[in-house]
């Protein structure tokens, strides 16, 4: 099986380093993180990197980069404390991918796109309407990574909007069923088929 | 759509709750990671935290929670600085999830599976044999979660092995001809096919 070093990974061209590197890691989750400006301002992004770290408290994290156009929803969590968090499904796969574009701060991307914002429960982050399931998210605390300067972003659920078709007896969330999309390196999607469950393992004694 | 508040959560019995939080992040890597204790002991165990952090330098992390079965890992890695992240494939799915036993430190999971080690390059920690992508990583550093105890643990990818069938011109690591799998919350298994590529997302002018 080849061998790629670090030493020729550093040589690559850039675009063709970061899709090896974006790749490499695994399937991601694929959501998008609303937010709202204090002064109003809608914002909508795609995020590969959130993770669960917790389920006492229940806990997820996301990475992402101050300097960039992400910057949006990194300021406006800072600013309100609030988020959300919206599976990416297979019906709106072209529209979600193209909140990665660089729009300036004062341009929603719900307005460039057919996604658009919900309000429930008087939560004041917008959700995506029609995604099959919807978190409700509170800042907790960040880590600034020194390797490369991004941040871990840590938010507590406060709760969550599901369909009890895709909720199974024992809580399990049939992301399949949702038809729920996960990400292949920097702009490939996939919409998995659930093929087991294999539950939960005990030693076996030989 | 139904909704479930964080105090609903906290009265679900534990197990229904932690199916519900592993389920709602969305899907997540599946990969094995191989270690070697300094006194020759083998480990392999599976985690689905892995996450992209960076790509310059490539830097991937995961979390782990120091105090249960996942510490020979931790303590390995924090002995050696070595590890590596095997892809779980369609192939291996039930040995791979089986390595989420508790074990005794002194077990081996390559003997307890039909999982196999293997050595390149004269790296100290196994590699999972037959693993379509195989990563060399090194130890960088690790962050205290503060909300919950758990740890972050960064690495920097010193190689990586790929077969050029996965490969393709761009850089990017087609995971579906590769047959990798994904997680859907602590035991359900998917192998996504890729539906579509995007490609880098420009601003639309209206």
């Amino acid at each position: 099986m080849p061998y790629i070093s670090n030493e020729q990974l550093d040589n690559f061209h850039h675009l063709y380093r970061i899709n090896v590197i974006n790749s490499c890691s695994g399937y991601k989750s694929a959501n998008l993180l609303g937010t709202k400006s204090d002064n109003g301002v809608e914002n909508v992004a795609v995020f590969s990197s959130v993770t669960h770290i917790g389920s006492s408290p229940p806990i997820l994290g996301f990475f992402l980069r101050p300097t960039t156009v992400l910057r949006n929803t990194y300021e406006n969590i800072k600013t309100t404390g609030l988020y959300t968090i919206n599976h990416i499904h297979e019906g709106i796969l072209e529209d979600a991918h193209h909140t990665s574009a660089k729009y300036d701060p004062d341009i929603s991307e719900f307005d460039k796109t057919h996604l658009t914002p919900e309000y429930k429960n008087e939560f004041y982050a917008p959700f995506v309407k029609d995604a099959p399931l919807q978190l409700a998210m509170e800042y907790l605390e960040e880590y600034e990574i020194k390797a490369n300067n991004t941040i871990l972003l840590i938010g507590k659920i406060i709760g969550l909007h599901v369909e009890d078709d895709f909720l199974e007896d024992d809580g399990f969330i049939n992301l399949s069923k949702a038809k729920v999309a996960t990400i292949n390196g920097l702009d490939g999607y996939a919409v998995p088929e659930l093929k087991t469950r294999f539950g939960y393992q005990r030693p076996k004694n030989k």
